[in-house]
Formats: structure tokens, sequence, C-alpha cells
């Protein structure tokens, strides 16, 4: 029997989801269980077997290519050894590949989020037509991830693709991360949301404190690309200037890697076309003139289901 | 016999200098021979063929594993075209691999300077025992090429490595090239000897006044750092700030592609070793925290016969 299958495992920190997944990326089966990540690793580690085991029984197993999981916390890759995930008590250190494979007798694949979620744009979604582009995810913080000739590419020790804390500015912002002036310092959606804040108080009649009902705390990207088509310039000022600075990134990535195509998940990537059209623009403004021919600003067109994908995607 | 030479070709706009070398990088013999850029394409490839003949003579062309090319210009890769070098007269497209392969019957690889001093190093010098780096040259202006898995990183197009043009202040300098903030508009030579010369205007007391005997178009790096190392704080500052720079560049590169080793080469290079430290503590600051165990910052550790060199190393 040829092996068309693969499992998909999206490890979150309240719920395992895991999928059976074919080479068209059509999910087959599915099964979701609780984490039990406030236990210990072996609690999650049974819950995953099990989850793998629900959607077992719907193929033979020789069917199956391979494991692939979606972790949270930092990835050690070759090995696929999962580092102090977030939200996981007493999770030191685990070899998950090595776990699941004794387990099951397959090949395990184990990466992070923005990694998994890249394979899965390039197996199946918006960079399925391009061997090589730059992902990324934009949400709370800014990750990536890098496709290389239609292949994730991790560097020597797993940790290729951090863009986010790419300074745009020696003199910024400070991070979080105690970097001056990373990208994610000022398009990161909290950062971009106090920012607004910020200046909401010059500007009271902006059509943003309308769409929250006055709730400063509900400030979040969609809103404010919610305003900024409703005509209200704050608003357009704030994400156009994301963009522009997501750009200017962008823009100093492909001139090291000699790539054309960007590719944008995560929750912040809803905002508007307006938003997309100021992110090509100053990539093109800060690309080198010779590899303009072609630049793409693209939006991931996986959703949720992208960690699944991803990670089937990963062993098939 | 086995193949354990390679001829390596350094084209420059005066003169052609080819090698042949051996796997430890031993020149045992050497051509060279004037250029002719101000005819056409076709006196410099015979100029090219001449120089390979020559050194031809001093060894069986069955023990020569093939041909490689250090060359000016944009280059097209796969394919080993050279695009309008400058200084070349007459010069549009030619197909330069192609030309060679056909009159030796070898392989026959072409790429720039950058790219060729980068395999120099990785086979040769500073980087052999590091099989991923990003080398940098630091000169008029400041190029690169990527060091993969022991192998140059071309990328799609034969573009990648333009590292001199990432910003590192979106709202900075505006670059020749029409960038705002890229890193080559603050620490190029010329933008360096430049601004040394506007500031020598508030400190007429600085040694390097002294250094350059009063001429200001004598003024670059080399002197500047030597009045650094007299004690000069002006000369100090320009330098570190310069360093500062180069690190916020090589650490977003670092971040991007899980590096932890810069070569660094050129004619600003030979910069003071307190530079290097001031690029390392500032690589250090731009790094995430888990790529920070190993971070190296390198000086380049072959000079003149680099071209030669590399070139021959794209095919050893």
């Amino acid at each position: 029997m040829t092996q068309q299958l693969a499992i998909g495992v999206d490890l979150g920190g309240t719920t395992v989801k895991t999928g059976l997944i074919d080479t068209d990326g059509k999910i087959l089966a599915v099964s979701k269980l609780p984490t039990r990540a406030d236990e210990n690793p072996n609690a999650v580690i049974e819950q995953i077997k099990k989850s793998i085991k629900e959607v077992l029984v719907y193929t033979d197993a020789k069917a199956v290519s391979g494991i692939g999981v979606a972790s949270p916390g930092l990835i050690q890759n070759p090995g696929g050894i999962v580092k102090s995930p977030p939200n996981m008590k007493n999770w030191d250190v685990v070899p998950l590949a090595d776990e699941l494979s004794k387990a099951f007798g397959m090949r395990v694949e184990v990466d992070n989020d923005a990694n998994v979620a890249a394979v899965a744009e390039s197996k199946f979604g918006a960079g399925k037509e391009h061997p090589n582009f730059l992902f990324i995810i934009w949400g709370t913080g800014v990750g990536g991830g890098i496709i290389m000739g239609n292949q994730i590419y991790r560097g020597p020790s797993g940790g290729a693709g951090e863009v986010g804390h790419i300074s745009v500015n020696y003199e910024g912002l400070m991070c979080n991360c105690g970097t001056r002036g990373c990208v994610e310092a000022y398009i990161g959606q909290k950062y971009l949301s106090n920012r607004t804040i910020e200046k909401l108080k010059s500007f009271p009649s902006s059509k943003i404190l309308g769409l929250v009902g006055g709730d400063l705390n509900k400030i979040e990207p969609i809103y404010i690309s919610k305003a900024a088509e409703a005509g209200d310039p704050l608003a357009k000022d704030i994400l156009i200037e994301a963009g522009t600075l997501l750009g200017v990134m962008i823009g100093g990535v492909m001139n090291t890697l000699d790539f054309r195509v960007t590719v944008i998940g995560g929750g912040v990537s809803a905002v508007g076309d307006f938003v997309y059209d100021a992110i090509r623009e100053s990539t093109m403004k800060n690309v080198q003139k010779p590899l303009r021919d072609g630049i793409k600003i693209l939006r991931a067109k996986l959703g949720n289901d992208a960690g699944m994908l991803g990670a089937a995607g990963m062993v098939l």
C-alpha cells in the first residue's frame, strides 16, 4: 500500500487537535482531547498518543508516512526536542519526537507553530506555487518561517526564522526581548494596541473608540482596520505605518535570501487590503533593484487548521 | 589520475589573474594578463582563455576538476551569465560560463567577488571550521556572501547576500541605492570618510588630521583606526559607532538564518581589534537569547589571493 496519509498534531495549551491528512491536505478524521497541560509531560504525551490512536482507527497504519507535531516552546532540531513550552507545567526538556517514534514506529517531526504554519502554506496554501518564501505570523508577536526549495529551513540548531526580532531602527523602541527597534516592538498586536491607545488621547473623535464601545482594553488591530476602512484617518495612519515597518524588515530578508515572496498569517493578518498595499510598497523600496521583479506579499490561506495541516505536511 | 587541482580566475578591471590551485589552497602557478576591458567582451574572453592556457601547461588537464571565475558585475546563476560589469566596455550580457566550458570542456562556475571571497574563506581561510557563516566585504560598499552547509548559498536567481542594503534605521540616512538607512550608507568607506570630514570641523585637534597630513581627501578608515589606537576620542567614536551598526545588521541575519559566525574581509576590515569588539557586542545585543552561544566575529584570513582561491574553491 502506498503511503499517502500523515498524522498532524496541533499541540495547544488547552487542546490537542489531531488530524488524519491526505496528500491534498484533505482532513479525513479529527480527534480533539484536553491537553492536561497543568499536570506533567507524561500526561500530555499520553493525550497526544491517545489522539493519534483515535485517528489511526480510520486507516491502516501502513498507509501513514509519519507523524508531525506543531508544538509551543523552543524546539531543538534535528531531534524534535521540546524545551519549556509556556503554560505547560513541570515541562523542562522533553524529546517528544523520540517518545512518539518509539510508541508508533513511525517517522516523527516536531516543530514550532510558525515553521509548521509555513509548511502548511507551502504544501496546501498561499505558497503552493512558490518554492521559496518567507512566512510571517503577525499576531501577539511577530514570528517567521523560511521555505527554501519547498522545504522548511530550520538552520543549524532549529532556530531560524526569528524575523520579528530584526531591528528596523537601532535607535528605536525597546522590545521585550531586550533589543532596540525590533519590528515586533512596533507592530506586534499588544504594541500596536498600546500605541493606538496612546494616540487616541489626541484623537478622541476616532471611529476606533466607537467600534470597541469606548473600552480601550478591547482595542485590537482588526477594529483599527475596520475604523480605517470606514475612513478614520488615525486608524489608517497607524496600520499603514505598521505595514511600512513590516516591509522594511521583509525587504532586508529578501535582500539576504534572494527571495521574492512573503506569505502573512496570524491574527493581525486579517487587516484590510490597504495594509498589504503598504507592506508591498515598503518592501519594494527596501529591496535592491535587481530583486524587485516579482515581489509578492500574499495573505495566508489556511486558518485554524494550519497547525494540523502543516504538521502532517512535514512528513508527507 | 584523480582530479585534485582547479583553475581560479580573478577577473579585474585592469588585470586577469589566474591560478592553478590544489585542494589545500596552494597556488602552484599564476598568470597575470591585462584585461583589455576598454575593448569588448571577446577581447576580455580571449585574455581569460590565454591566462588559463598559461597555467594549464603546468599540469595535465585531466587533473583539473574545473574553472572558477570571480567576476565584477551582476552574475546570474545558475548559468554563470555576467551582466554589465562596471568599467568593461561594450559588455551587456555575456554567458561567460558557457564560453569557457565550450573552450576547455570543463565544469565552469562564475560568481561575484563577495560570493567568491566567501568560498575562499570557507575552503581555505577563517571559515574553514564553520559550515555556516555570513561573509561580509567591508570596503567602498558593504557586500556579503552566505555559506550554508559548506556551500555558497546563491538564492533562486543568484542575488543572495545583499546584506549591505539591509536597513538598520527606517528613518535613517538615504543610501545611493534609494533605500533609507542601509547599513552601507553608514559604514561604507566613502560614507565613513565623509562623516569623519564633517565631524572634524568640530574637532580640529583630532589626530586623524595629522595622519593624513591635513589632506581631507586622504581620510580612510585605516587612518581613523590608527588615530583611535593612538587615543583619539573622535576616531574611536566613529569606528565604534560603525561597528555597532554593522552588528545590528549581523544580528538580524543571525536571527533569520540561525547562524553564529560572521567573517569580515575587505579594505576596511583591517581596522583595530576594538572595532571587532564593538561589532561582537552589538551582534550579541541584536541576536535572540537562545542563539547567543557561540557568536563569533572573525577577521578574513585571505588577502589579495581570495579571488583566485575562492574561484578555484567553487569547483574543487
